[in-house]
This record gives structure tokens, sequence and C-alpha cells, in this order.
């Protein structure tokens, strides 16, 4: 026994009344209810050899179940249990210290995103194009960075159409949306988005009327010669967290009341009602809707129209302040990438006479992607 | 003037320090903030005319904005302002009676959906395939049973490989996942989900494990020969309703506390937290998680673990009530068509050595599949 697995190496165990109390080699002590040991039982006929899934009928356990028999076997790297009805259950050690409820554990566990503001322009999260599309350790970085950062710019993709979904697909499969598969980003005559044209357009969310707006976002730029169209992105988190400390009402009324958006036109009706910051019931940040463009008219009890009207003011003044936000001019080759829900990003006016400007995105949801990240690291055992 | 029209003509306006009251000629009050007033203005230059997309900052509005002039114009169907900067919004009756906020209003508008236990089976949500296939009348129809019942069941599509796909692609795109754009349910040799094993399947929701799992299922029968393989299909939005009846302590914790889900294979790792039974922010229900197989190990404060284990016994308890299911044993040409995330549906078991049993199935989101349906009705108009 070395003190590197000492962490998974069962020492003592006790059995209580509801729980166990297991000591493992390293000293820190877990506790498992007997119900939640019975659940997880590893065996053929409780969990799916092929399928790796639960066949064992986790709703239906008896709340009262207590095993007869509990040691510790394959010295110290295993749980044994015996259950009332004979049923056997094995549990190696560091399946079951990876999986301990303390609060210690669950803390430890906590993925918590890197927050920004403009100081990242120093230090920009890239990646070359090449790594990402050629080998798994460029493909898991990047995708890590997205994950950590909410963002990542990456160089030197080759200027040639569609390229954007060859590097948006080394992640998944792409997300179709009412703009299609992929899109082009460039003035056009008859627009069916503000994007389409050449106004600025303030730092925001796509697609904020969706129950589910795409996670990740991939813009390529192809051509940018002409003058303006600087892109702005802001961490939404970051911006949010901010709000938390510096405004708690407005806070939480953006957190607590749903807004309506909307999206029109000969094809589709887009509607959905969400807050503006979502969180997780444990208070984590889950995701950002903010698009001026997609607000449908507020339809709020009275007494709420103001104060909401003047918490997202609120919020507003910090998503601009410029020591939140990074301005970049993208080049040909570039790829800006973030994670929609998350990172605002917008553009300043361009003059469509001065010269081109062409980009190409596409989506990519975040369910397939940290799955991805997750095969790539090799946590995809059971 | 008809009483038809009543609701939507200009009685009365005065205005007030903060909104303004209008009376219309059926006797109704609304009461309409100055700030949204001037958010919402419909002119060319705060309301794009070719994306229908706002290109006014409604989060940079100042809070103090007050009309300097107001009038009801065009005969009692038009409601104008004059803003201090000479601004001018022309808002028509019938646009803003339709956006009354007033809270008789906001109820009459709030969609909620038809909750069924066992009786539907007398009375089932049935479509002909002929009709959803080829006229928008019968698609309207299809889809209204969907977002009404969470159900509708589709008679005679052909049992040609594929259909199931040109049914659903009527409503809209279809919603990839780790199981392809379209998959085969039947008993296969190496199988990476039990629904492709010939065992029970308790009633549940697909694809748990997703942050947004898809929306709307089909399941297209070509063979049902097989003893066995009767499909049962659960309201959980119903189930839920009853749970908050009687058991309001497994309800609360059922709707706050995040499970977590989680699928492995060799390509996959699917993992999301999210709560059994999710509501908005205003109480009406979401989505509904509730998949034994796809469950995580829970990982809880050691405080929840038995409660949490013991609500989902009692919410189990009434989803498996016979009064609450229905049984069918779908034929050849058979399509039912669910809100997977709200109509659990299962199996019982059925033996491969029978006969054959063989499904095909797709997912439609129900982003895109309300829009259609908005889009059909004609209420695409802003």
């Amino acid at each position: 026994m070395t003190n590197i697995n000492a962490g998974t190496i069962l020492s003592t165990v006790e059995s209580d009344t509801r729980d166990l109390r297991v000591t493992w080699a390293d000293g820190h002590v877990s506790r498992f209810h007997h119900i939640w040991l019975r659940d997880n039982c590893r065996c053929p006929s409780c969990l799916h050899v092929q399928t790796r899934e639960r066949i064992h009928d986790t709703y239906g356990i008896d709340p009262n179940i207590r095993p007869e028999a509990v040691s510790i076997t394959d010295e110290g790297h295993q749980l044994s249990l015996t259950w009332p009805d004979g049923h056997q259950t094995d549990l190696p050690g560091n399946w079951l210290r990876l999986r301990c409820y303390s609060e210690a554990a669950r803390e430890e566990r906590r993925v918590r995103p890197t927050l920004w503001g403009s100081e990242i322009l120093k230090n920009l999260p890239e990646v070359q194009a090449g790594d990402a599309l050629e080998t798994d350790e460029g493909l898991q970085d990047f995708i890590q960075k997205i994950r950590d950062y909410g963002l990542a710019v990456v160089r030197n993709l080759d200027c040639t159409e569609g390229m954007v979904e060859k590097l948006a697909g080394r992640i998944s499969y792409l997300r179709q949306t009412n703009y299609g598969v992929g899109f082009d980003v460039e003035s056009k005559p008859d627009p069916n988005n503000v994007a389409y044209t050449a106004i600025e357009l303030k730092a925001h969310t796509d697609l904020a009327n969706w129950e589910s707006p795409p996670g990740i976002q991939f813009l390529h730029c192809l051509d940018n010669s002409a003058e303006g169209g600087e892109s702005v992105l802001v961490d939404g988190f970051a911006a949010a967290e901010m709000l938390r400390q510096r405004d708690p009402e407005a806070f939480r009324l953006l957190s607590e009341v749903e807004l309506p958006f909307r999206f029109i036109d000969k094809h589709w009706d887009l509607r959905w009602h969400a807050p503006t910051i979502s969180l997780s019931l444990q208070g984590d940040f889950r995701e950002i809707r903010y698009h001026a463009a997609l607000c449908a008219p507020f339809d709020l009890p009275h007494d709420l129209v103001e104060p909401v009207y003047a918490a997202l003011r609120s919020f507003t003044q910090i998503l601009r302040d410029p020591a939140h936000e990074i301005r970049l001019k993208m080049g040909p080759g570039d790829v800006i990438v973030f994670h929609n829900r998350r990172v605002l990003h917008g553009r300043s006016a361009f003059d469509p006479n001065s010269g081109r400007r062409k980009l190409q995105g596409c989506y990519v949801d975040c369910d397939d992607a940290w799955s991805r990240l997750r095969v790539l690291k090799g946590e995809n055992t059971n």
C-alpha cells in the first residue's frame, strides 16, 4: 500500500442503523446509507453488463433495507455486503471513494468556471487550428478552454468555406436551428436577423428565444477588410457575479423573473420565457439570456415592471463596462469559439462600402461537447 | 364599432406619474408603464423593418421617461405618444390589448396542459397518418394534440423503414442524439441501451442525462408479433400534480433537489444534474426526469439521501398506479408520439422467440414544434 492509494483503501467499517461509517487509510471518513449501497450494487443483475445502465429498480427499494453482513475484502480494496435475501454486493474502494458524499468531497467535485474581465486579452485562451483538427491532445485542450473560460480563440484555420463546420465537427455533430446548420454572417439585402446587417450589435446571447439555446458558437472570419466590425466579448457569469455583489436586489430579480423572448418571420414563431440569469438549485450559474433584439413585450405583474427595467440597466452597466469586455478585430483564419449561454458577443458597426466582412458560423451543444471532453480524458469508465 | 371589436377600441386614456391608464370600449382597464410603452415602440428606427427584431436598446431607456403628449387616434384604434425628444410612438389598439399585463389578462394567456389518467384510453388523441402527412389542417391538429395532451397516436402510417422520419419531418427537422438521428428499437445482440433488449422497461423519460433532453419522441411500430411488448404511457405532469396534493414534502424535494444522471459507453459520457420535477418560476410544470437506468449514484447531503429515496418511492407509487397509466399493444402502422419530458413511456417484457418486435423512432424538439403550430395557426404576426 502506497500513500498515493491510501485514499482508496478501506481501513475500518462500522454499521449504524441507517448507514455504514467507512474510515479510509488516509483518515477520511465516509458515510454511506444502506439504501444507497443497495441501490448502487454493480453485479450483473443490477447493472446491465453491456449497456452499463442500471436494471435494478432505484425507485422501489425497501426503505429499511440493512445488510446482514459487511466486510472489507481484497486486502482493503473492496467493500462486501450481503443482503437479507442473500444478494451480494461488492464495491471497489476506488469506485466508492470517488462517490463519497461528505460535504468536503461534494465541494471538491464542484466544477467552477474561471471568471474573467478585460485582463484576459493579455493572455487569451488560444489554440492552433492544426492542433485541434489533427491531434487528440489539441482537441482536448481546445474543449477544456471552452469549458473553463467559456472562450477559445482558434488561429490559422484555412479560409475555405465550410472549414468552421469541420472544426466544430471535431467536437460533435452540429446543432440545427432556424438559421440552418451553418450560417454566413455578412451584410445581406434581405436580412432575417440584425446580425445580417452592418449595424452595431451590443453584446448579447444568441437565440435567447429558444427553450434550449445552442451551447457553443463558432464564428470563423473569412474576410474582415471593412472598417469597423470589431468583435466584443464579455463573460456573462463574471458580470452576473459582480451584479450579485453590487446590487443583490437586481440580481435576485433577474434570476427569479422570467422574461419573454420571441423571434418571428414567415416560417418561424419561436417563443420562450426565461430568467436573465439562470442558476442551478445550488446557486451555480447555468446560463445568461440577454438580447434586446429578441425581447418580447414584458408581461409582468404591474409592480415588477419598473424594478425589472432597473435591474436590467444595472446588469447592463456592468456588461458594457470596458473593464469587463474584450475587443478584438478578427483577421482571416481566426475563429472565436464561445459558450453562447455564458459569454456574450457583439460587434461594432462596420462600413460595408469600405471592404468586406464575412464570418461563417455554426453551433455544437454543450451536452455533447463536455461528453467528448470526458471521453478524451478517459473519464468514461463506470 | 361592433361588440366583437370593443376589446381593442380605446375609450379613454389618463396619464399618471409612472404609467397610463387605458380604458377599453368593453370596460376593461389596462395600465401600461411609460418605460414599457417607449420600449415597445414599433417605428422603423425601434423595430427593424425586415427582421422585425428590436433595434432599440431595451436595456438603456431613461427610467424617468414620460410622454409629453398622449392621444387616442384612428377612431379609437390607436394610441399615439410623443416623447420629450420628439420621437413618435403609435401603437395599434389590437396589438396593445393582446399585451395587457393586468393580472386577469396574464392569467388568461397562461397555457395549461390537459392532464390525464387511464380514462384517456377511451378517447385517445388520435390522428390519421394521411391527414398529418398531406394537409395543413391535419398537421395542425396533430401538433395541437401533442401540445395539449403530451400524446398523439397516429394510425395507418406505411410500414416502410424511414417513414417515421418523414412524419416527424412534417413538424420540423430531426434532433440528433448519441443514438443518432433515427433509431431502431428491437432486441439486439450488442445493445448500448436497455431498450435494445427484450426486458421490461418501467415507464421513464428518455435521455434524462442530457442538459436538454429531446422534446417530442416518435415510435413507429413496424412489427409487434412477439408475445408481450405492450406499451405503457403515463402523464408525468398529472402524476406530479397528484404528488403535490398527496405528499407536498416529497413534491418539494423532487422539485428542489437535483439528481445526477449519466450515460456511458465507448464514445460517450453524458452527465447532467436536474430535479425530478422541474417547475417554471411561476410553478408551472416544465419537465420530468425519471429513469432508473440512467441514475448516477446520488451525491446528496447526508441528511437528504433517505428523504429523497422516500420521495421517489412516493412519486413512483402514483406513476405505476394502473389508474394513471394506459397500456396498449401497438400494431404495425401505429405511431405513438409524445412529449418525452412530460409523458413517461415503457413496455412490458416480450419474448423474442415468439415473434418479432420492431419499432423505429426519432425526436423533434419542442421549440421548433410549437413554432410550427403557431405558424400553422397564423399567430406569427408581430
